[in-house]
């Protein structure tokens, strides 16, 4: 089994850190999406969509969507369990999961890629070429911002983002506030109840993976 | 159990599918988008995200993203399974259902409320104002072309989208394809794999729920 990762990009870190939780090694691989390593005819023969993560089981499987990816980890090994181990506890965590993907994800990825210069005519995942739109970047920040304010209001009623217990909706607002700082957008002072979430989760070992 | 709905909406009709190949029936409560039914007092009360579809579980648990609402009935009666079996088909079924939401559902999205008169100052889902943003509107309709192609391209080497069974991929692919026409974005006479593909999923009675 392969896992083909580029460190800092938010959904390799978000597989990183459920496989960190998990205690799961797996083999990686880099390729370098500052330099281009997404477009070579290489890594587009293996992964035509030019993304990272993308895992690649024994029997030449290829999983190439981060959310799936640690459903397959998820169900080889269920403990501790990240995605709910009741039909209840399974549903709140993957609308809270998803919930994080449309409104703290989508935009910071809006916000990058139609704003940074290093993703001029790259504004859409993949090797077809889309010019930017800046009205779509500085809607990103504004989502951003409101994205702290919805995610600051949950944690002031639920000590994680889907419940009593940590699991991949934490994962992954954590990664989207590191990466909302790329655009410039962190939680204010006011943002409490995130603040105080941010560092308990931090502190967990699997931060660093 | 309760289901707010609203019959034409794409992820309602994703959810409504899903029930109608399980054969579970479920009490729906109509909230009429086209009418501003989900920005009243009384439903923002139930989902300040206005929103549907929304299941609310009978001991008051509220979930409010469809694809969490199919993994709850997945979870409560997995057979006919339609979101995969073992951990590989469930990964693999997982990534395509994704895939189909980044490069068909949320480019039909874009195209909607960025370009319709009935959408303006609501380009985004909620009820907060965002101006709409035309050129992202064509942005999403050029997408919608090249994930007709891809799915085209799929549909030849694959009976059905996610692999040799019907799966919620499908259910999905085939929601957008007629939310795509909403935008006047439908496939060409070249994509006989989809059309055939289409004409099959039609053929179920699912189809019409």
């Amino acid at each position: 089994m392969k896992l083909y990762n580029f460190d800092p990009a938010p959904n390799a870190r978000r597989v990183r850190i459920f496989l960190a939780e998990k205690g799961i090694e797996v083999e990686t691989v880099g390729v370098d999406l500052r330099d281009g390593g997404q477009f070579t005819d290489d890594f587009q023969a293996i992964n035509p969509r030019c993304t990272v993560p993308m895992l690649e089981l024994d029997d030449g499987t290829r999983i190439d969507e981060s959310g799936a990816i640690c459903r397959y980890f998820e169900a080889i090994q269920p403990s501790p369990s990240l995605m709910g181990s009741t039909p209840t506890e399974m549903a709140v965590i993957e609308a809270w999961h998803r919930r994080i993907e449309l409104e703290g994800l989508a935009p910071g990825s809006d916000a990058l890629r139609n704003g940074a210069k290093s993703f001029k005519d790259r504004a859409v995942s993949g090797s077809r070429p889309f010019p930017q739109i800046p009205e779509l970047a500085e809607r990103g920040v504004k989502r951003l911002h409101l994205f702290f304010d919805m995610l600051n209001s949950r944690l002031g009623e639920s000590p994680y983002v889907a419940g009593p217990e940590f699991s991949i909706a934490d994962i992954l607002a954590y990664v989207v506030i590191d990466f909302a700082a790329w655009v410039k957008a962190v939680p204010s002072d006011e943002h409490t109840n995130l603040k105080a979430w941010y560092a308990k989760v931090a502190e967990r070992p699997s931060s660093k993976a």
